[in-house]
């Protein structure tokens, strides 16, 4: 059992304290073979096509309005893993903490990443742990590693996306941004959450279009606005949004407003945009809505061939303008 | 082209500026079309049994004699996942920068941990760049995660130990420990180096000698004696050591003595511990002296029964003392 009331330098230096916390806090949370060998890495059983990502994680404040940046260090690469094509499977764990920061708070944020893991249906079997002296960090760092496995018969990419192809977005837009922008101003206390979630249902859902799906791609940093450019970046179409069909929830049109922020460019940590082939577009949005992490799943655009290379957002007066992609600060440390 | 001299937040904030650093300094480091691709993540084709491990890296000073944190954060994830029996691939890379960081010093730790990768044969096939407020960082924290392909027939593990059984170190102790420690403290300038090297040849010679080899590790933080105490936990044996037998090099017995630091204890990065058959000690010995990485290797002790989950040391008078895992702060941040 561990008596500190504080992390100190030596929970990081490989003796018997950092033994101390992976037996009595890291081991219990996580409990699985792999994991409790305590090897210098995991063995796994894997075949076939994988794939691996990872995030760091250092976000501020690092608990915040629906989630905290335990819960978030599992959506981050089990999305990205999903947004591959691949079911996630395991994941790594790497801590860096702050000396000082509280065992209590350390203790809440692996409990819920612990939780998320399980709904996520990863393992967590193997982490390392560091800690830096006060004054280096800002409480915790986290990074995650993953890896999934491929599901057969899937081929996403950018270069199977072909004019008139629909672009669907899972839900609501920019939650997660304003919710931390405004967690950190202390603004509208108790009305935005961040909607940071495992998508591996949502995902699920999509990947029974089969080859019908073109691309996923989650709108973290940078937002609707940046990822969508990624996907026209050297290609020769474009893509054109109808601004009034994008999910925007009340509370996060009027945050935007009052700072000033487009929700288009706003973080999303629960949300896919997904390009499919236009005839099962709107089967696929019935399909999603069934599930509450995408029950206002839309239609938000197509993809169009008179223009290349950009995105392009359409109003109700028909008016025209260009999206390009995040260009200025935001909101570091959002994720 | 980035014309910055300085890191900034919008490197880090998932747009434009993120996209100049990765298209610019990322991908001409670690060209290879896994990478290039930018999705969420890489997909890999693997196959059978895995290695999977991660590290995050904190080292101060990030520069270092012998080594910078680049080469550390390739040789620390390789040298993990060769110690679980297998030959590394892949593997992520994942930055936390200090906003204010040198461009030029950021370039240089990135060409350098692309040159160990290549020394290492690992690709770098995934990613993420974060960047945060100055003061609440150290300059550059990196995190690396690893994929390596299990070699068949190979069982490690600390259960295949018995008594009689050699232990041998691949060379010199202490070394990377030191030279931190003394570069810190800008002591003995010039003639203390850290160890820290990829070690794939001197792994590859070892596991030549099949079932014979119960169990590799690097003793890292922590050092040799807590990483032969991490074999004799909850174990019915003991290993005893014989003090003459294990090489330190002169420049480090002088540091250890001048700053009351046991070589023992202090961090390696670039040595393995191997336990292994009685009957092919000497021969081991004898190939692993061959390579560069390797050419001091020995014998520095033996699985004992007269006692239990203990280390042991016995010096030229015969008196022997228990050594414990590592119970103070030698050195935070060492690696």
């Amino acid at each position: 059992m561990i008596k500190d009331e504080f992390v100190t330098m030596s929970f990081g230096n490989g003796g018997k304290k950092t033994s101390a916390f992976i037996d009595n806090v890291i081991l219990p949370s996580f409990n699985n073979k792999e994991l409790n060998s305590l090897g210098d890495g995991a063995v796994l059983d894997v075949s076939g096509s994988i794939a691996f990502s990872t995030d760091s994680f250092v976000i501020d404040p690092y608990i915040f309005p629906g989630g905290d940046i335990g819960k978030l260090s599992v959506c981050g690469t089990v999305n990205d893993l999903l947004m591959c094509g691949s079911i996630p499977k395991y994941l790594s764990l790497s801590l860096i903490i702050e000396e000082g920061f509280s065992l209590k708070e350390l203790e809440h944020i692996i409990t819920s990443l612990s939780k998320t893991a399980e709904k996520a249906g990863v393992k967590v079997v193997t982490g390392d742990t560091k800690v830096v002296d006060k004054g280096h960090g800002h409480g915790i760092y986290i990074n995650t590693a993953g890896i999934g496995q491929r599901v057969e018969g899937i081929d996403l990419g950018k270069s199977r996306i072909k004019s008139g192809d629909k672009v669907i977005v899972s839900g609501s837009v920019g939650n997660h941004g304003l919710a931390i922008l405004c967690a950190r101003e202390k603004l509208l206390e108790g009305s935005l959450y961040s909607d940071c979630t495992p998508l591996n249902e949502v995902v699920s859902t999509i990947l029974k279009y089969g080859d019908k799906v073109k691309i996923l791609r989650d709108p973290t940093r940078g937002g609707v606005a940046t990822t969508l450019n990624e996907f026209t970046e050297g290609m020769d179409f474009s893509i054109e949004l109808l601004e009034e069909s994008i999910p925007v929830d009340p509370s996060v049109r009027t945050a935007a407003d009052l700072l000033g922020v487009d929700p288009l460019y706003s973080a999303n940590e629960g949300k896919v945009l997904v390009v499919v082939d236009s005839e099962c577009a709107d089967d696929l949005v019935e399909d999603l809505r069934k599930h509450e992490a995408s029950f206002n799943a839309a239609v938000i655009g197509q993809v169009v061939d008179y223009l290349q290379s950009k995105v392009v957002i359409k109003n109700q007066l028909g008016i025209r303008k260009v999206l390009d992609k995040l260009s200025n600060d935001l909101l570091p440390r959002i994720c």
